[in-house]
């Protein structure tokens, strides 16, 4: 997707040659508008699968999501990280490792919004080891629900997730694929 | 507002006669539609105040917040409750205590999003005893911005937030004010 491309190589912060720092219109600060142009990619991608729910991770894959979901006229789903007094009765869970926090933790889900019957659309912002889109794959797959793919906003197409999950038959659209970022700060798009 | 009060009554669950879990639509699971909704309210309160950002705090304020700032024509900024590696250099940063959580953590707000010449609006999905959006309320303040006010979905009157910070002479508009919750799971509205 043009638009988004040309956004991180305008705003993309490139560190030590492996981090992108977004955070200027993705994942801290949310530039609506950008995020009404991925909705409408996901939707000529996605909008003849049916979807009933969107299924997204807390908290950076919310704001996508929720713009998303009104292109689908679909409620959203947000994974959320840890267990809180909110959260009570039955949930599906599995663990996560999470590359940019360096730790191990729980995502879950409440069984009564994730059902059988439901065709899920995952949305994320980021691609990378996998490990969160993994996890909520789990999730879909643990409640017995369909699995419709994959939105994710940047793929950084040199690490290992994409394949990963592309090799087990999932269907993932990158709007934007990251084949190499330099020491420099150069970015190389797929 | 009336949709979300009879929301609130529809799909809402008391326990304990203090915790409200309305996580079937609002924090959990999103309802776009009715997020539509709470947004056009927000406009009308607050769409004569020149706002230039949205700001909130993760991770259930995301999703109304990204709404709103639809409407508002706006970036959101979400302050993040902990520093993460993709977050760094100059930050405004505050403690806040966690009335859900039981306990204390840093929000943080990059320098770079929230400017002295910002009219800010802070939206989140609570407000009870105030703790968040006091701490909202100091990183605003940490930048010399003006608060032009605070938009809340639902706020409960019953606990000391709402008095507190209005009593500072902050402007805050809650869409939904609970006035108590019965251990039978009744819900009475201000």
């Amino acid at each position: 997707m043009t638009r988004l491309e040309e956004r991180i190589r305008r705003d993309g912060k490139v560190k030590d040659g492996s981090i992108l720092k977004v955070d200027s219109f993705l994942n801290h600060q949310m530039d609506i508008g950008l995020f009404e142009d991925i909705a409408d990619e996901f939707l000529r991608l996605f909008g003849d699968d049916n979807v009933t729910k969107i299924l997204t991770i807390e908290a950076s894959g919310i704001g996508i999501a929720c713009i998303v979901a009104q292109r689908f006229k679909c409620p959203v789903i947000f994974a959320k990280k840890t267990k809180t007094k909110n959260i009570e009765g039955e949930v599906y869970a599995t663990k996560v490792e999470s590359f940019t926090h360096g730790q191990i933790y729980d995502i879950i889900v409440s069984k009564e919004f994730l059902k059988a019957e439901d065709r899920v659309l995952i949305i994320d912002d980021f691609l990378a080891n996998g490990a969160a889109l993994s996890g909520l794959v789990s999730l879909v797959t643990a409640a017995g629900a369909t699995l419709v793919g994959a939105g994710i906003a940047i793929e950084k197409a040199f690490q290992p997730g994409g394949e990963m999950l592309r090799a087990q038959g999932i269907r993932i659209e990158s709007l934007a694929r990251i084949k190499s970022m330099g020491k420099d700060g150069s970015i190389e798009f797929c």
